[in-house]
């Protein structure tokens, strides 16, 4: 596949809400995963918990996926446009999160990195 | 001034329409805007041109920016989400356009490097 078709099924499962599918079938064994503060998991079943451990306090109403988007001196990365509409358990407070993540695919058509711009904690 | 500081004046300018005062007054001399395709330009009065060039067949209706967003692991960048409501003139259709940017910052505040990603051409 060419990174277009990859980025282009990448943001059709989020779309359908298929994240943990997304990360199960697309994320190479080694992925990198990197937070707005800078802090590093390694690892695809590693990545998959941290996701699962942040979901478990929020309820979720709903994302929406903006792009892909390209640029041609970076050949082999794609980035897109997130919002969360979630409700932290805690707080009981809906509120709305965005932020762009850039992905890296390899030749073999998976992810190896994830890098997500955001402000404030998560 | 800080990242975060650079990056939130820069959003309140666009959001006042105010794109080419931007560039005059946040831009280094020596920037390099990097479009879709990857074809740079150097020099801030060529990237002033090249939007003027760009802006010059197409009606503005409005503008929208999302962020600034940031990630710990490249502490010089800030990243945006753009969208534009134009009407070229030769076609005279209304559309909408989104990018993703991510800015670099020097130590003087100046922003260096531009990079739009975005699909299909501009």
């Amino acid at each position: 596949m060419s990174l277009q078709s990859v980025a282009h099924q990448f943001v059709e499962m989020c779309r359908q809400g298929k994240n943990f599918d997304v990360m199960r079938s697309m994320y190479a064994p080694n992925i990198v995963s990197v937070e707005g503060d800078g802090k590093q998991t390694a690892g695809q079943a590693q990545v998959i918990k941290k996701s699962e451990d942040w979901g478990s306090d929020k309820t979720f109403h709903g994302e929406t996926v903006a792009g892909p988007f390209y640029n041609g001196a970076n050949p082999d990365q794609f980035a897109v446009y997130f919002t969360f509409d979630i409700t932290p358990k805690a707080s009981g407070k809906r509120m709305r999160l965005e932020e762009v993540g850039v992905y890296t695919v390899n030749k073999e058509d998976k992810i190896t990195r994830e890098q997500f711009f955001y402000e404030g904690a998560r």
